[in-house]
């Protein structure tokens, strides 16, 4: 078919993505097609596809990239239709049959039994608008197999299962696609990020506790400073871990917020009044998340500003990231000419030669995560801000990119946990002798000796390279036993 | 003095500054000084200023462009200095004569009167130490002249008030400045920035009411649509800044946390126990906002994610006013070959031979601040995500370019709302008939002639370039009468 | 295996992605095995898979995301360790035999035969070791097979070839990861975006050519203006390509220089002297590209400024092309309210009640690969600035964000050149009412009637809402035909 | 007068600003004025400033920030109007007297001495209108003046200078302003930028230079690795920076291109056939670089891609600098319990208590610096992709943040140069011993005593925590010179 048939130097291109890539390649020539149309005409679809001609055009036209639409936000489309055919029932616009015939098509759709009937990539029109019409048909053609008519075939015009007129019934692409939005990035914050998060914030306190007797010598600017334990440093982790937390959760709840009621424009035009409450109330019934009709349809179709700032949660999540996991990279540098002072799992053989030789690839993972998270707000940015009049289109990359970035950050959670976090052990020996050897313990001399006569102390320390307790002995200021007594780090932990 | 030449080179370029630039400059050779003196000598301070030989090191250092700290962060230090007296007063650590002195010189600090004492730039110390010792410098100098000592002289060394021992008693700069940081930046925001754009958002809302049945045609993908009204339009930008106003308003929470009782790394050392709760007390009380002691002074050091979260919230901002600027740069677009449906004010003459030529130069102005402040934030999350162990050392960046984009946008909204939205009126005219030429709204004529009819009368206006009206009647289908019975815009804008 | 056993929670979140994904999905525990062993021990690999103990470990250790490296970087490895098994030769440094076996195994590699035995992802160990590493296994073990030992047996050990000994002969994964990194990026650039942007930048100047004649009115701050020619206004967008062609060549040539010959940290420890210029001089044969050994290698390890700069190309053309699309949509409008100055191709049928209504979708596709490019940038410039000391240690993002800037902007010019702009027809009517309703042509009477008369004619037709004709001739100040012969704005297009 | 009153509100905020600000803070009610007019009527203006009517209403419109358009761009102005004068005459337009007189003031607007006098700030009009007629106004205001017409009085008709017909001939904002971007920024990163980055490269060269000699231990992934020099470390810091002066340079070329001859919207109507040329190579004569007329002056006034690849290049420096600064932090750390490899200047006294502490402010403000660069970067990048149709109008908030960050990076080039690189010594003995006690060293005991025994030693010595001397010594494996003679780091810093 020559519309399929593409120039040999964009075919060429595609060996060169590791993606799914090109559909069409899975649809050779030989295999079997059969017919469907819209109002452009007749258009060979895969026999064993339940998509129909909508999606087969977009597949055909955008051939850019290889990125389809995540997951979730196909799932989503299942969970949206489902519970639009039983609120278009309950408002006496949908017969029962049909309802359960979709329900049960819609269902599958959601379970992602379906899934590689979802062909579109990411890079089509902006509003998703053939995406909507690809879980309209699928579900259709679905819905009509169950019924009893073969994919393919005409069955009983009367029970028929029309992807506009039933399945999109009461919606438009323009409102259900940033209803998936919503519902897709909710979930997957609720369910996926903010647990991983979580259990990686507890990991992390759990070994605050296990070290919280460790004094170690504190570094601002990263010069030497005033001691701290390891489990107080850790606590900091904790902490920005735990303030991300509360931003993501923050975050979920302006995506509760959904389009659907808003139809083509935001006026409702082809809706019923009663649609727009009943829809999120069956949407957040059946998602067990508080979903609620959104105050302003006119901004849920043109903004998406509550993706915006949950791509900023996400950023808050990526800053912190990149702090704790540089942390760690740090502490755990050496062995022999670095900081030395955490003790990180062996994952990989290092060097054959050279033992002790352990690199912090499960800090790497996650710092080359943490950035590409940054970048993929700035994307977010750009998109969210681009809407124009009545309607936004970057949809499809705002929901792409947010949904990488969750994913990408609790995977990389999970992974920093499991292989890092959960192994580290401090070297005790390398702690105690930075505190030993510091120059600021001099400060708890102050009191007894005086001011003077301490700094006189740390500057003879520094200048002639030995210890603080040298050189005050030297000076005769203080007995080993006074100096022993005076000086404990471990008095200098607190207020 | 030598130490204060510099390359000629380096000098030049300053002219090409606009900004304020070297503070040097203002104090020639000829002026009189005073020597001040600190652990590395003595040093030349010019001898009007009350800053002290720290505050001049770092200017002399630090020739870096002109960008000195904002103001709101020197009345923060105000603010501070006068709280952390107080508490020390009240913990028995300070006597009450220089506890009167000094809150009276951080109240002029405060109020803005000494702000010519602050010459600091933002490209220091990332830990903002001299800024704090600036602030130490001048409250202490000035703090002794009330008490009668004038400046450059030394008085009763009993009654004498000391920039670390008093004035920083019980602080550090690594707690103080994010302190400053986080009331600076919360002051703006809500005393500034979100009624500046609760003020935006009720002139839309005016509007919006004003217009409320102005009946126009809808715009998807830039695309004719179904129609909505000039105030269902417009009410979705004010839904667009009640979302932004929530951001903000929650951004607000994280700054709460006050770093202050964290003292050099977060232990506290050298602080009293009930401290921490004390001064965050105090300074709420001044400020009347409900700052609280952080509940991690670790990471109240290191990480500074409250900051990026507000930094965050600046952007769905900007995201929203980068729309709603586009929205109406597109519909007061022309006058005769543009969409032409809004009338802007005309605040600059437009081409001398052009009337009717109104350039939309406040659009212009708020989309150029949305750029800036989107900008901005990405440098804030580097800047965020750098910290290393005890201390983050980008404070002053993130401080600054937060405080820019705070500023900026509340100015660009009072300026959007007096010199633009103010005086929108819409073109009558034009929205009629761009309604009235609509093919879309044959939508209305399917249930009373049947699906194809309408399309073959849409069809036919499309081609022939003729009105839907024109093509019905002339099709042969309705009468003029019964067009304008059946298709009736204004009853197409709800559900 | 309980090594590969992973928690329900983290399976089950893969659902939702969309790419290629768990590898370790692919080979449930029913599959056959072998083993490998490395200096952590044993370890099972997948029967039929040339990959070894390093690769396998990796996999396990980093399940994050289902970004694998691209297979630009993986046909890279192939023509590196080719290029190198010949050089190590020439050298003296490997027998004739195993020469000939690596580079028979390797070309294998190159030709993308092998690529599904490369199956690590891109959130790795920010050197990329266990990638080189995979190479390594891949190529030692299919060479064996070449040479008569079936995989997971033994041969002979005098004719054995190791990955490491002999297949990374001379490297170290620190030069060749980045030499990898350049390699791939500079031919992918070359090969298939440059020649991608040529080709929009011709059919658009191809249209420019066409369309030179047709006078439209020109638009600044989207208002009315002097007029130009369609053709004009095309030639802009193609040479805003020509320039970013310009950008793209450019930052070829800084990819030119490879790491190779640093080894490990930069001195090339354990490499031959004639290493470095011999190698590049190989792979510059190989490839047909003027690669050159780089002039600094310890800058080669911890800077990737040649990827920045490559990025920073990218984004260039990412800003062109946003603009270009705009155009398209904006001057597309309509078709009845809109601009409607620009034909676009009908490609996916637009609303069934709604004919004409052709939404600009490759345009939106096109901008949304922009915005994705513009944060692949951001991303891509954290990593650059993140390296440390001797590496830097955010290779694979780098490489994997780059190339799928090039590849979508790639894809994305040629979907947007054959789906759209080879179809763009100027809507000649609506071009000429714009030019004929304008005021702004009352420019050209001014010589005539005087500049005052001029603005008052301007004025009148404002004011009444006529043309500029109708309101002259109104006002008696010239005739019909004296307005024709001099309002002429064919002769307003150019000095 | 009430057009300049303004809300109490809005006034308070400027408080917080520091730089300039309101520029009408500066003329009090009680200053004397006088009126000028415009189109739009009589306005006051300050009685001493050479600015019009269209200055002052721009002033009074855009109330948004304190940044004033760079100086750098004002002084372009003045060249640009300058040239234009010459070139107006030598093509006759212009009348020799008005010539010398618009020559004598554009030179003084050159030279910075009527900086005073062009108030308005970014926030503007996006296509930098009005201060293009500040240019224009002041310039004729004070040729008038030259001639000997009084400020504020009309002088000989004939004579008199006009700030559109005259000062303005041949232009149109829509061209001028692009190329005083052009030639602005070409300046400042042609004179001011490029040389502070090569001094300070050449700064680094020279220390590369001094320690060629020391050998030290390598880091990758921050772990120990093979040795190197300090002056290898070194020489990949410069070399980075050479890499980059290459990109700046690149990025001048691209600003060799000036809209000039563009006029309104690019076609060049009201200008002379010859004007472009000659403009151009007017130009280059005054400036001494060399400028040309853009090939395609439709681009040049829709899109800013020079800018946006120039500011690509500063963010390329930005970069390098992030890495070098980082390097010097992490290597200058200790003095106790870091690497403490480098002895950083002491600028500013550490703690009192603490000799030894010297904070790395001068990488800290470098780094901050980077980080504020990549932002401007993003801003540049947005505003350079939203150019529509014949103008982009984000055209000052471009120039303004490229501006400042080729100033930025200069000064904090000159400055880390001067108070940091420049007083950068090596601590030899924290070095030797950081050698002395790698256990990587082994390597080179494998050809004397076989692999397996030097693992042997290397594991010995981490597991005992001694020296690989120790190990090997112990295990009887050689002797003391044994060990000496071959384990020589000196011989492992090249191939």
């Amino acid at each position: 078919m020559d519309d399929r048939a593409r120039p040999a130097a964009a075919q060429d291109h595609r060996e060169s993505w590791t993606v799914c890539a090109d559909t069409c390649a899975c649809y050779p020539e030989a295999m079997s097609h059969r017919l469907e149309s819209d109002s452009m005409g007749e258009i060979e679809v895969p026999a064993d596809r339940y998509w129909g001609a909508q999606t087969q055009r977009s597949l055909q036209n955008f051939r850019i990239g290889g990125h389809r639409l995540p997951k979730a936000v196909i799932h989503a489309f299942g969970t949206v239709k489902k519970a639009s055919a039983m609120v278009n029932r309950e408002l006496g616009k949908l017969d029962a049959e049909r309802e359960g015939l979709i329900v049960r098509a819609a269902e599958e759709v959601a379970s992602g039994k379906l899934d590689d009937h979802f062909p579109l990539v990411v890079w089509q029109t902006g509003s998703g608008t053939q995406s909507n019409m690809n879980a309209n048909e699928v579900i259709a053609n679905r819905a009509n197999e169950l019924g009893g008519t073969p994919l393919g075939k005409k069955g009983d015009a009367k029970k028929h299962i029309h992807p506009n007129d039933h399945v999109n019934m009461s919606q438009s692409s323009n409102d259900v696609f940033p209803t998936v939005m919503h519902v897709a990035s909710a979930q997957r914050i609720h369910e996926r990020l903010v647990p991983a998060v979580a259990k990686l914030r507890e990991a992390i306190e759990e070994k605050s506790r296990a070290f919280a007797d460790v004094v170690k010598i504190g570094r601002t600017h990263m010069m030497d400073a005033t001691p701290l334990t390891v489990g107080q440093e850790m606590s900091g982790w904790a902490a920005q871990l735990a303030f991300a937390e509360k931003q993501l959760t923050q975050a979920e709840d302006g995506l509760m917020d959904l389009a659907l009621g808003g139809t083509a424009v935001g006026t409702g035009l082809n809706s019923h009044p009663e649609w727009p409450a009943r829809i999120a109330a069956k949407i957040a019934e059946l998602t067990k998340m508080p979903f609620r009709t959104a105050p302003n349809k006119f901004a849920a179709l043109a903004g998406h500003d509550a993706m915006v700032a949950a791509s900023g949660a996400t950023r808050v999540l990526a800053t912190a990231c990149m702090k704790i996991a540089n942390d760690v990279r740090l502490l755990g540098s050496g062995p022999r000419a670095g900081l030395g002072e955490l003790l990180l799992p062996e994952n990989e053989p290092g060097s054959s030669i050279m033992p002790g030789k352990v690199n912090p690839t499960q800090a790497e993972a996650m710092t080359m995560v943490a950035a590409h998270v940054m970048g993929n707000d700035v994307t977010i940015g750009i998109a969210g801000a681009s809407g124009h009049l009545q309607l936004n289109v970057f949809k499809p990359v705002i929901v792409y990119d947010l949904l990488e970035s969750v994913e990408l950050l609790a995977d990389a959670c999970d992974s920093f946990r499991e292989k890092c976090v959960a192994g580290i052990e401090p070297n005790r020996a390398n702690i105690a002798k930075h505190v030993e050897d510091s120059l600021m313990l001099v400060t708890a001399l102050s009191p007894v000796i005086g001011y003077d006569a301490a700094a006189k102390v740390a500057k003879t320390a520094h200048a002639k390279n030995i210890t603080l307790k040298e050189a005050a002995v030297s000076l005769g200021l203080v007995t080993p036993e006074e100096f022993d007594k005076h000086v404990r780090p471990e008095k200098m932990i607190g207020p």
